[in-house]
């Protein structure tokens, strides 16, 4: 790394924001000399990470050009794979979708099944951009799982017979030629709706209440992942209304085990309605079921009790609850309110958000795209990628 | 900011592990040019952020030069004011205590009656050791209740009458005439026994028993503070063998209004024994009282019923114990694991660390040491003061 190099990933950190600056501007704002603002700035020029936006309003003499951020130098794949459903998008560095595709899955094939789709998935979204392989920077997978997220390796998954220690990484990068980032599904959609939430947003928890109970943490703008990777893995927390529940991790008394999607439709099948995951639940729902209506609002007051807790614990500013069992409206997030509001402290109650989720499926494919560009414009990567030119 | 003045706390960050470099080596490490390497270097001697380290072994010619960190170029005052105890301390830039003094206070009296003696002690501190006023960096202070960090104002401290929003960090930056850092006591702490920790300690929660029960959370080598800087707050968190146990906080259910050195103190008191707060208990445990012994076990069981769902959701690599119950041996670490290892998933307990404190009483004014120095030598700060000079 050279210093000439460390300058232009730190000029593009600046440029990023989408606001255009002239080299006056730039060399205010670091300290440089003008000179060394242009050599950078011509780097990034012609790796086309900048482009000029036009003559800015000059105090007299030649008019002065501006730059901007332009998020359309490379291409990003983003992959978001749950148990029965995948979900493709091709993004730009802004994370905007330019195309995607979705289909049925079965994750429990194993991955020789499964990820050939992603690669012909990526040729079908690159020729419907008119776009090339040779544009893309690099890959996010998303998997229903625990991951290692430096090997990029899932890790004794519960659900994804065939996955464990898989190298998705290594299976990938050889076929896509790019890096592949790889982490599990609930931290991507926590990144995703960070990047959609309000930029004052500093800790958020994303709650993702589908047929388990799971939850990603985004703490000054990166995931908190933990010694193991294995943060977030609320659904096993105990609860007393869950007393002596056996769950399917072993244990007893996880809040996952009376209040998961697929612990509400096992409820809700011995009372003799129809129904076997959290989509059938929330069909109930909308169908009118008081019974169905009654479980849900009580499945928010228990995930509302382990909140209360984290509440405490962590002062988060926002949390987001997603999934399934958030397609129920309110239902879910008064039970949740109601309890966090009656046991948590006030002062980490009075500011704090809780909401449902504002990208719905999209939350996934964002989010894995946004785990790659922080990784790909980090300004330590911007200034290797400008030094090997 | 300069761009010349950034290579200087990039280099001093380098040079902080305590090894000795030469500037070839720097050269090596940074990518910079040899003549910009000499210039920073000699900004730094120039401040004496550094010392040469004698002549290092050189492949032929002249003997290179190395140099290293001088841990004593500069001195930190660091205080740990207590509810009854106060202690300070004058550190140099390695967070070694160099003198220190201890006292009596009632915390309750206010700022005005309590602050005098930190500038009184610091000139008995700065004379002990023969240094002067002008060598000081930065203060750092521990109060006992929540402080908004980034004014160093105390916010409603429930034991603090008086220091509500009082402005310390001008009361003190004024007469001492150096920048004055606050946070609350645990949060010192738990950054103290983070600093004696082993350097792959990542993720560390620092938990006092004392009267109270808080809890210090470290994360990639910062305070996690939260939106409101209440984060840690985990003696008001509900746990079931409290059920209608009334907290002083209003609320019914807390874990400090049955695992907390005032609880154990009043059930004792209640049973005939003798004992007004955690010091007492620890007595009674040490002199032998079975129901002390048997009281502080299941406290760490109550304990380790709310530490199991952090270790779900936060996957610390370590838990540390301290304040005044911390010093009944074993007793309350085993009530704390025997509960984590029952009911946390394993794996987050598989190479997880539970283990009393290691700084003893020092934690507090270790870790107000490391606050005020890990602020005076970021990069971007070093910087500033070599430009400036």
């Amino acid at each position: 790394m050279t210093t000439e190099a460390a300058g232009a990933g730190a000029l593009l950190a600046i440029l990023r924001d989408g606001h255009a600056r002239t080299r006056t501007d730039l060399g205010q704002l670091t300290g440089l000399a003008r000179s060394t603002v242009s050599q950078r700035l011509d780097s990034l020029l012609e790796q086309q990470w900048i482009t000029p936006a036009g003559e800015a309003i000059s105090s007299g003499g030649r008019p002065a050009v501006a730059f901007t951020f332009n998020g359309a130098a490379r291409l990003v794949l983003a992959a978001d794979l749950g148990a029965t459903h995948a979900r493709i998008a091709l993004t730009d560095l802004n994370a905007h979708v330019l195309a995607e595709l979705s289909r049925d899955i079965r994750i429990d094939e194993g991955p020789e099944q499964v990820l050939p789709w992603l690669v012909e998935a990526s040729g079908t979204l690159l020729a419907e951009c008119g776009r090339t392989a040779a544009e893309l920077c690099g890959v996010g997978i998303g998997l229903p799982g625990p991951v290692e997220h430096s090997t990029g390796r899932p890790v004794n998954p519960p659900i994804m017979p065939g996955w464990d220690g898989f190298d998705v990484t290594g299976w990938l990068g050889s076929r896509l030629g790019v890096p592949v980032l790889v982490d599990n599904d609930v931290n991507i959609m926590a990144l995703g709706e960070h990047w959609a939430a309000d930029h004052e947003v500093e800790h958020l928890l994303f709650v993702k209440v589908g047929t388990g109970i799971g939850c990603g943490i985004v703490t000054e703008n990166r995931l908190h992942r933990g010694a193991q990777g294995a943060a977030g893995d609320i659904g096993h927390i105990q609860v007393a209304a869950a007393a002596d529940q056996l769950c399917r991790c072993g244990n007893t008394g996880c809040l996952e085990a009376i209040a998961g999607g697929a612990a509400l439709a096992a409820r809700l099948t011995a009372a003799g309605e129809n129904a076997t995951d959290g989509r059938d639940v929330v069909q109930l729902v909308r169908a009118g079921s008081p019974l169905a209506v009654q479980l849900v609002r009580q499945a928010g007051r228990d995930i509302g009790e382990v909140l209360a807790s984290l509440v405490n614990f962590f002062n988060p500013d926002t949390i987001v609850v997603g999934g399934d069992l958030a397609d129920v409206g309110e239902h879910l997030l008064a039970g949740i309110r109601e309890t966090v509001y009656s046991r948590s402290l006030p002062l980490a109650t009075q500011h704090l958000t809780m909401r449902g989720r504002v990208l719905g499926d999209q939350a996934g494919v964002i989010g894995a795209s946004v785990m790659v560009i922080e990784d790909v414009l980090a300004p330590a990567a911007v200034d290797r990628s400008v030094a090997a030119d």
